[in-house]
């Protein structure tokens, strides 16, 4: 007896052969759900204590977690390849980068505009120049020039995933580096999609297509564009509107949430990542708009307790009362970020495969191509222009993430790339994610909060 | 460019088409939960202006979803069959039986210990009896016995979820008649799966296994009660070891969760409901338990501007101050609930066929079956004794929900149940499942909170 199990309601519909499948990965993933959560919950104090921020904790937890085969514990084997843990993680990142765009201001956004266009392009061309003409012909000499392309745009990449989650664990997205990072993450992700394409179409046709590119930069505008001016012009209407329906949190967390989910889906749709759209989705919400919805449950009944003058309520605690109102949205998604973040980061972690360590040359080269992505990158902070710390930008571009290793796989899928080759990648790309957070969590602890 | 799509990252270790196809579904899949989250949030105020339970809007909007390819529109045909959807789903029952076991108290529970057991009792004997010697034979003459023995069986279940929902949205989940339902229906789905088991070894080797279903009751005691007594010894070390660790809102959060997940995945292993599990996990954390976490962030804030004599604090304030960080763990699981549990019911209802309506025949014999049902589980509210509503008591258990379904299923796996029972079944389903919101609102309404 089974009672509220709707996978098995599938079996009206499906072979029992794909019921009895569902059913199985269905008990385990609540399992493995459980065993992420609370170990991530139990890593990351550990990692802080230890001076790491929390986000390195998950990432570690992930790779031990991802690697146990080695020591025969195949456990988690299936986890790492498993469609549903895949699809909650993607969850995850979206949940994120909603979060960072709700912490973020638009205007904000918009100031820092032209230096965060400097960085994420100097960002680009920089390490690809030095990924496709120098480390990769000198330290990997005799391959086709197609790999050295390929070697170029995963150095170019950027993860803002990882950087955003430690600017977010200490409290300091509001910062012009920060803003900087994230106008530039996001500038990097249209070029980065540019890049893949020309190169790409370098290879099969063995010429690069102006239209093409041009189709590609028009659509990732249009997108970016079209949904912060429409959405900008909507949000309060639809807030207004919905509020009079139902001003319940549980309406504004829908609105919000479903409108990350649609943006994030829409940019999947026409070609840019998910996180994009959660990205810019969480742009579009302003306080003010959100206001139309009633005050927090524990507002309510403290206001309740006021004497009805409101000139006679302290100043102090009107302003509490006001900032929880004006923050609910944030404080709403909070609990939703406890369950899919850090599922997002222990699943990245657990697509590392430590053998890709074992050969010491291809480490040693590895050690070469990641210096030049991390020179590529910290070039690039300089382009922030004075005023704001060039380390911390430099810095916050640096993890590759899980974006240099799906370039590394468009490149591998395409033929051009060894295993040599793919290796270096991966370990370049885990060297630059795991470096990232302990860095920038020092330079941030030494640079003073007011900017 | 895929920034932060970890599935497109699963092509390290499947084949490319594998990788393909989860890519076309996670993108998908977000725009599913995005008019799932939206529609279901819009539905459910217009439900309730029409003096209906919000969980009814959220049905009927999952059956017009399931039905919309009889007028051609086949969009969410494969949402009703993804299994990551399924998965969302599921734990959106999970979460609502955790929410459902955080709300209610262990004692209160064990109080009405005695009058739970006769109901559920009654209400498994009665229905069963009237589906396999009465309106089966009766309705349906010519049958094979087992094929009554199965709609017997079918009869019997009940599902909890609608019913916990209802209470939960009218906030009566304190009302004994709530907790004696809550009580039986444990007790049902440990009685439903023994007489699953036993009917089944009727059909398959014409004899009943004596030891098949002790076993089967033995598994079912042992996880409650393991669980429970474990569970509440632990509960309280467990929480001040991890308050050590950090003092915050995601860990306290996740220790819940991850509870819950566990002996979700414990009770699906051992062959129960999932849902089990979640709603034995609600009951293992009393409020007490979880003071060693700090109060949320606004009672701090709070707190910070009172007088440090704590005597001069209006003791209205503090009682306000002392719920919230009583019930900081329920409010943490809000937003969890309104993003998992639409899923669960509009999945649920886009599960429904409209076609199994179109034969008049079938028709009326459903709605003999669907009074027999209706009525052997109100004379099992009757059992609940003297002090309590007998009919909240009895309609509240009325709902066969997916429980029933499944139960059918495995007669039609079992081969004993022809097409025509089968839609019988499905009608009988849709209606108990579809008449019950509306008459426990009235029934609730008229009456008085106090019990």
């Amino acid at each position: 007896m089974r009672r509220g199990l709707p996978p098995a309601l599938l079996c009206l519909l499906l072979p029992l052969s794909a019921w009895a499948s569902t059913e199985g990965v269905v008990g385990e993933n609540l399992l493995w759900l459980a065993i992420m959560l609370m170990a991530a919950r139990l890593f990351s104090p550990l990692a802080e204590r230890a001076g790491f921020p929390a986000v390195l904790g998950e990432l570690l937890l992930g790779i031990v977690f991802g690697n146990l085969a080695l020591v025969g514990v195949d456990y988690f084997v299936p986890v790492a390849r498993d469609p549903i843990i895949a699809f909650i993680a993607e969850l995850g990142v979206v949940i994120l980068l909603l979060q960072i765009g709700l912490e973020t201001r638009l205007q904000d956004l918009l100031t820092v505009g032209l230096r965060a266009s400097l960085v994420g392009a100097v960002g680009i061309v920089l390490p690809f120049i030095f990924g496709a003409f120098l480390v990769g012909p000198l330290l990997l000499p005799g391959k086709a020039d197609s790999a050295y392309l390929f070697l170029g745009a995963t150095l170019a990449a950027t993860s803002v995933g990882i950087t955003g989650r430690v600017f977010r664990d200490l409290g300091r997205l509001q910062m012009p580096e920060a803003r900087i990072v994230l106008g530039a993450a996001v500038i990097d992700d249209v070029l980065g999609l540019v890049m893949l394409a020309v190169v790409s179409s370098l290879v099969t046709s063995g010429g690069v297509s102006l239209i093409g590119a041009a189709t590609i930069i028009a659509r990732a505008v249009a997108f970016l564009a079209g949904a912060l001016l429409l959405g900008r012009w909507l949000a309060p209407h639809s807030s207004a509107w919905l509020a009079r329906l139902d001003r319940g949190a549980g309406m504004l967390f829908a609105q919000i949430v479903a409108t990350a989910l649609f943006l994030a889906w829409l940019a999947h749709a026409i070609g840019l990542a998910p996180l994009i759209g959660a990205f810019a989705a969480g742009l579009l919400f302003e306080p003010v708009f959100l206001r139309t919805f009633g005050p927090p449950g524990i507002v309510t009944e403290i206001e309740a307790l006021l004497p009805a003058d409101s000139k006679s309520t302290p100043a102090t605690l009107r302003t509490v009362l006001d900032r929880h109102t004006d923050h609910q949205h944030e404080h709403l998604l909070e609990p939703l970020g406890y369950f899919f973040v850090p599922v997002f980061f222990v699943f990245t972690g657990m697509q590392v495969d430590l053998r890709t360590l074992a050969d010491p040359a291809t480490v040693a080269i590895a050690l070469g191509v990641t210096a030049a992505a991390i020179a590529g990158k910290l070039l690039a902070g300089l382009a922030a222009g004075r005023g704001v710390n060039a380390w911390i930008v430099g810095w916050g571009m640096v993890p590759r993430g899980e974006v240099g290793l799906i370039f590394a796989m468009a490149g591998k899928g395409l033929g051009v790339m060894s295993e040599t080759l793919f290796s270096v990648i991966v370990i370049m790309v885990i060297l630059t994610t795991m470096i990232t957070p302990p860095v920038l969590t020092r330079l941030l602890r030494r640079h003073p909060s007011g900017g």
